[in-house]
């Protein structure tokens, strides 16, 4: 892959008049408003443009996604987004996989699959990169584009809690919300909006809450069971494990959950002192240090003894 | 009271030696960093400056708060930072009440209890007038003085998540981040660390959630047994007044606190169609368009009784 600067892949966006934008699978955020905003802009330009998934939008972005991805878009340029790498393209762009003119994308990881690219791993949302692509393109941005681009910063950010939500994100925010995006309400929709089914999973969830080591771990278990009499989606457990870390003085924060066939998945969060990557590869998983994961197969508590065992362990040696 | 400039304030700050300067009663992250943040900015002038407060400064702030507020200071000067009424002030505090010489605030409300004041009520956080102060006196941000404006910007707007978060309040974060705010830490102190009985409290406050009007009203119940058997202190109970709003079709959300001697705490919290005050107004209380409060004595399903009537009205009338 050539890297190019934001100028060029703003002059070669130019260029074109069919342009295809490709997002991951399971798109979030940052991925649906850099796909959108661009697209918004594309077309702002008289330009044929169209967002690509393999997954279908979630309903809560509606507010800037007026139209739906298409498949039978033929294009003649096609531009990723966000997109670290072909695995994630999903079965329906699998076409493309050989096919992206132009990545724009923030992560340090990106496996280099396009023919030209802009990569700033510093980016702490992609949406910061293709605002300026989009000013350097000479569009100035409407408020949908505003909003769309707004919600990839805030969404991949936490809400401006984690630290990549450094200076230049918070400066980008203010440019986005001077620009009209609905700042207060994109928040409040991404971040203060609970389903009924996901309080209910919550708070057999905190039934569950049992502290080991003098409260320095800390776990939580979500059985099928619990899935299903409350009838919480897969996606409303990722808000639950990030309970039991954020308890005082837990170092050591553990989610298992049962999947099907007697398989526990277990995900660890821990704080700086704590290698939860280290912990997870000791039972053939890994990840990153302060979050990371594993499988475990057997009974519920045959998996909460070996992760348990595994998290001691670890406090032991540290001390 | 006298309007001056922020230019005004700080050549007001930088004539005198002996500086007092007030927080409010219960003081909260943009008191506490205001108050501290001008303090260390004094005293990097080799003045002696003081923070006074009627209430303790709660540890969780001691990341910069090095020294405590003392009442034995005997100041040339009285500087108020973040507070709108002397009925603020405390007891300690109470012999200041006719004693201001300049006041430093962003409340619209302020009642102009000082000699010579500067208000500016678009602004999110205190913090924001401070840091401007503290530059025009010359001083260079230090890492605590940064970490303190940072921690008044962040406690005050929830993170960034509230619509008081505006452009002006996202580009002073970036400087301050910039000056060496130590953002991350800072944000996982203040918004990702519960006690384990607020934990608990969560736990028994989300088995009494119950939802009226087709799921339009959600109320959740603090008993106190609750929060003598969980231990919850009082402040415990913030984060969860707002844990009904928050679900999925729910215009008001309503918190039912039990004090003593019979007596409910009502809290309501309503979406922008809902008029929290008014609903509150029926019961003898008030308070804002999307927050209000009142009290109501007798039982517990009497109190329940009495805001859910009056809320299901509202709702009623709006259809």
């Amino acid at each position: 892959m050539i890297t190019i600067t934001k100028q060029e892949a703003a002059k070669r966006l130019l260029a074109q008049n069919n342009i295809a934008i490709l997002m991951h699978r399971s798109p979030d955020g940052d991925a649906i408003g850099c796909a959108y905003a661009l697209c918004m802009a594309l077309r702002s330009l008289g330009k044929q443009a169209q967002p690509l998934c393999s997954d279908p939008i979630p309903a809560m972005y509606s507010y800037f996604t007026d139209y739906a991805p298409r498949q039978d878009f033929i294009p003649d340029y096609v531009v990723s987004v966000d997109l670290a790498d072909t695995q994630l393209f999903g079965d329906a762009l699998a076409s493309y996989r050989e096919r992206v003119d132009l990545c724009i994308d923030h992560h340090g990881s990106n496996t280099g699959f396009a023919a030209e690219g802009y990569i700033d791993a510093s980016a702490g949302a992609c949406a910061q990169i293709v605002a300026d692509i989009i000013g350097y393109m000479g569009v100035d941005l409407s408020v949908p584009m505003a909003d769309a681009l707004f919600t990839g910063i805030t969404t991949d950010t936490g809400c401006f809690r984690y630290t990549n939500a450094d200076a230049a994100c918070h400066r980008k925010a203010a440019y986005l919300i001077d620009s009209g995006a609905r700042s207060g309400m994109i928040n409040r929709l991404m971040f203060e909006t609970k389903s009924r089914e996901r309080l209910a999973l919550e708070k057999q969830a905190l039934e569950t809450l049992t502290y080991y080591a003098g409260g320095q771990i800390a776990l939580i278990a979500l059985t099928a069971e619990m899935m299903r009499s409350t009838g919480a989606a897969d996606s409303d457990t990722d808000g639950i494990a990030s309970i039991p870390r954020q308890i005082m003085g837990v170092k050591i924060g553990i989610t298992v959950k049962e999947k099907e066939n007697g398989v526990f998945k277990l995900s660890l969060r821990t704080t700086d002192d704590v290698d939860a990557s280290a912990i997870c590869q000791t039972l053939g998983g890994g990840g990153h240090r302060a979050a990371a994961g594993c499988s475990v197969s057997g009974t519920l508590q045959q998996a909460i003894d070996a992760i348990v065992t595994a998290a001691l362990a670890a406090l032991e040696k540290q001390t």
